[in-house]
């Protein structure tokens, strides 16, 4: 059995809800907090730490913390990184002159699974959103221009000469995609953005119209 | 931005998953771990307490924390508690004269959101399961007669006069209440058992033959 002192790090009183200890019904209350997360989820993950090793808990625990204190966003790019400049912005095994401008980090990461891109990216922490009060100088786009304008601001020193955008394919990216692209109509960079058309793997019949049209607007010769 | 160290608390290598710093692939690796978390949402979890604030992420690695330091089995009926003795044993609005006898934690603090039991439980940390290796020393049953036999072991020292099986309506379950109704025989206590038939809210159409049998069987006057 546990060591048991009543007084929990946080937690003014111990009142039991239904027979669950107070701290018992704080971490359920926090895991629901969690996305996708519900009532019954929370209180399985709940019981499992309760249940699991002092060592495996407090290994989630430690790991949620050091993801906190040691992950920041690359100086660069907004990658994630636990350094000050990311493996990929400092990696020689990477061209530094094509830039991949992303939305989130997490789609820089979806995205380097695929393991093909050998450029570098450009997080810009978000997309413009006029509606929700997303405006330009609410994203990286000042240091997205900072990067091609002046190598000495990119990745390794390397001018670039090619951006490309990985926005996604809705409303918001689009009308990103369509500021950005104005800003660098005159900067001398190539701009593509990245293909739309059929999702591999799926059934024309049950394609939306809108994906239908960007497959035949952006066919491919064979 | 956090502060940020190449030196996480339990990490020996920092290396890069795919363009997720390691402390990310860690806490990732850790949410995987929980019952009915996949990668995916284990990925979504991990970039919900990157984006949430440092006090919310503290908290929920402290509520995990915590529920391992305070939290613990009542030394009488083996609920959760954070203190020797559970609110519910030493509670003088509970009739500790009637034992609700349940396999583990979650299925007493079931029972007790329901709000109308107002005895007492005992959980017996398990179910009988000989052919996977559970035998009765391995369960609080010696506990549970202890009680029975001796006020002064029971919940407020009050003599029992009742035991309810509120043990799981499956093999196993049904196992380990034929056991202890065996040991309890010589015992002056009732014993009795919760209720079984149809489920609150189902149709007839789609139960099973067990069900169905269970519901005539223990038919009840109207």
């Amino acid at each position: 059995m546990n060591q048991r002192n009543p007084k929990s790090s946080d937690l003014s009183s111990t009142t039991s809800v239904a027979g669950q200890p107070a701290p018992v019904a704080h971490l359920i209350q926090e895991f629901t907090r969690l996305p996708g997360i519900g009532r019954r989820s929370a209180e399985r993950m709940a019981f499992h730490v309760l249940k699991a090793s002092p060592e495996d808990a407090m290994r989630l625990s430690r790991a949620i913390a050091d993801v906190k204190q040691h992950v920041g966003n690359c100086t660069i790019c907004n990658g994630l990184t636990d350094l000050e400049i990311c493996r990929i912005c400092s990696s020689p095994d990477r061209d530094a002159s094509i830039l991949l401008v992303v939305e989130q980090p997490k789609d820089l990461i979806g995205l380097e699974q695929v393991g093909t891109f050998r450029g570098v990216y450009h997080v810009l922490m978000g997309r413009l959103d006029p509606l929700g009060g997303v405006e330009p100088e609410d994203l990286a786009i000042q240091t997205l221009l900072d990067r091609i304008d002046d190598p000495r601001r990119n990745s390794r020193e390397v001018a670039v000469r090619e951006v490309i955008f990985g926005l996604n394919p809705n409303l918001e990216g689009d009308t990103t995609a369509l500021f950005l692209a104005d800003q660098l109509t005159s900067r001398s960079v190539e701009v593509t953005r990245l293909a739309r058309g059929l999702p591999a793997g799926s059934q024309i019949e049950y394609a939306s119209r809108a994906v239908l049209s960007d497959a035949i607007e952006g066919r491919q010769k064979m």
